[in-house]
């Protein structure tokens, strides 16, 4: 997806093109983030690197940060997360190579790159930044409840983890192919990485959620839309206050309904059932109304990962047909994505 | 009150009783925290102190830090919040000056005590602590949603700065009057002062707002009551997230809706009209029951401040009636104080 965000208030652009860093990782889970960025944004990274053990790979060039650099790189992200989330003393080695050779160093994980010390100590003498993504900017403002110009989209969900980063990315690709100006707006650091700015919700002081909220999906031309990435829902048990405080300070329009077809319980959560679709569409809509009057739901992004072929799309015509709303798999595409793109922008 | 609180998990109690600290003001309404304090937590007040041109006095005695030590002060509280929240110089001498005769510093303003190098180094040189209580503790978990024990009320709003604070400590106060095990749990700055702990809400990470709000209120015997204090309002633009993590994490079998009788558009927000009372229980209600299915509205607590009694009383006799729920001014007191008590006991 090209890079064609105006800049916004208070959050600054990350250097691209990136290297991929893949450390010393031979189980593919925890590389998530490299896979997520060679396919939403393949584009803007040049190549991989790793350590010399390392078996993963995203199938990009392996480059070393020097040829990487040649190649255009500005800077190189740590595009795995082992469990604990810490960045073990072998990779040290090789990030201090990526700062030698003029690149910034930016990471998504727990442990903050800026709180290594021999990183610092390289960083300032050369003249390289270490950019930690899960830290949101400093001056970020209370909301306003002010309505913007411009049109936006959010994905919600029933629970974590199923889809919405995925579905406002694929949504964005989508209105892009047909011509509309549209930007991918993230919320989490993964989200972030693949479009290059963004803030990190989870990481937000809570008096100043709704106000980043705001600040994420700026003014804009009246024929734009902006297709936020959203967080948590609002019945999980914990996370439920992060998405009402996105939900209120992103106004939008449209909400798309994420669901992973068959899930039952909260992850995570096993004694609370899920919300049906019905229950979340209608509480998305009371609450969003409150900033945005004009809120409607334009059809559900269904997971359907698990499915054969032939159950995601009987799966997807009976909840479509139940909801009188599209339902569709934005990795299976096809008319049923059509159809729910038709309905966001109707 | 008597503070009779159990060990929080992750919260401190604040070193008490207090010596209050009025600076430089000569003007009361900048003093409500003094005054608060006072009124709330008077048996725990040993006596002022202020500069030489201060004219606001709370009626306690007048003693230095020295004096306030020998009377059993283990702490100076700086009672009054000047605009800005800044800490003037004129006040340093004296906060050196409380440092050196033994008591610690507690501040609730932004601007936090232990930024000001000169107070660090005094505070170090002599083992004192500088106390921001607006400084959330550091390990806060992330909600569990699981049920805990003993019972619980949380004061919820129509809109900020109404009485949801004011209401939990008179309930409190009404409820140990019975004879009923019953604690005031603060989530903001004054009520932390006021009860010596506390959980500020308002600072803490938005992911681990309901956590903060399970931590605040933990496990206890079943007959035993926590009085939560309210932030915000589900419905307003820029701190709705707030109120919904501390309505999910209290899990509060009662909930008490406050209101100021007349009140009509959001503080600070005039584009929004506030919700009516019906839809502001019907909300708290609905969220609520995700983590405590038996939740349930008491009564209204009616901030009636700006009417003649006469007017008062028949404000509180329609809402009553509209509602068939008891409506009462905590501060009037009286018959419909106590029909509120009987129903939150119910």
């Amino acid at each position: 997806m090209p890079n064609a965000v105006p800049a916004l208030r208070s959050v600054a652009a990350l250097p691209q093109p990136y290297l991929l860093f893949l450390g010393d990782t031979t189980e593919a889970g925890y590389a998530k983030t490299a896979f997520g960025l060679r396919d939403w944004a393949g584009g803007r990274c040049v190549g991989e690197y790793a350590c010399a053990d390392a078996t993963v790979t995203t199938g990009l060039p392996f480059l070393s940060p020097a040829q990487a650099r040649l190649a255009g790189a500005r800077a190189m992200v740590i595009g795995v997360a082992n469990p604990g989330g810490r960045i073990p003393a072998a990779w040290l080695p090789l990030l201090v190579e990526a700062l030698q050779a003029g690149l910034d160093l930016i990471g998504g994980m727990h442990a903050r790159l800026s709180a290594i010390e021999s990183l610092r100590n390289v960083a300032l003498a050369h003249g390289r930044r270490l950019i930690d993504v899960r830290e949101p900017p400093a001056d970020l403002p209370v909301a306003s409840g002010r309505k913007r110009s411009g049109r936006r989209l959010l994905t919600v969900g029933t629970d974590c983890a199923l889809g919405k980063k995925y579905t406002a990315l694929a949504l964005a690709r989508e209105f892009r192919a047909r011509g509309i100006d549209a930007d991918f707006r993230a919320s989490g650091q993964t989200g972030i990485l693949i479009a290059g700015q963004g803030i990190p919700m989870d990481a937000v002081v809570a008096d100043f959620a709704a106000g980043a909220a705001e600040t994420l999906s700026p003014d804009a031309d009246p024929a734009h839309w902006d297709l936020i990435e959203g967080q948590g829902s609002l019945s999980h048990p914990a996370y439920a206050g992060v998405s009402l405080a996105l939900l209120h300070g992103s106004q939008p329009d449209v909400v798309v309904v994420c669901h992973e077809y068959g899930r039952e319980r909260v992850l995570g959560h096993p004694d609370y059932l899920l919300p049906s679709l019905e229950e979340t569409i209608d509480l998305v809509l009371r609450l969003g109304a409150r900033t945005n009057p004009a809120i409607r739901c334009a059809g559900i992004s269904l997971n359907t990962g698990k499915l054969e072929e032939a159950e995601a799309l009987r799966a997807m015509g009976e909840i479509a047909a139940r909801l009188g709303l599209p339902a569709a798999d934005p990795i299976r595409g096809g008319d049923a994505f059509a159809r729910l793109v038709d309905s966001c922008l109707a």
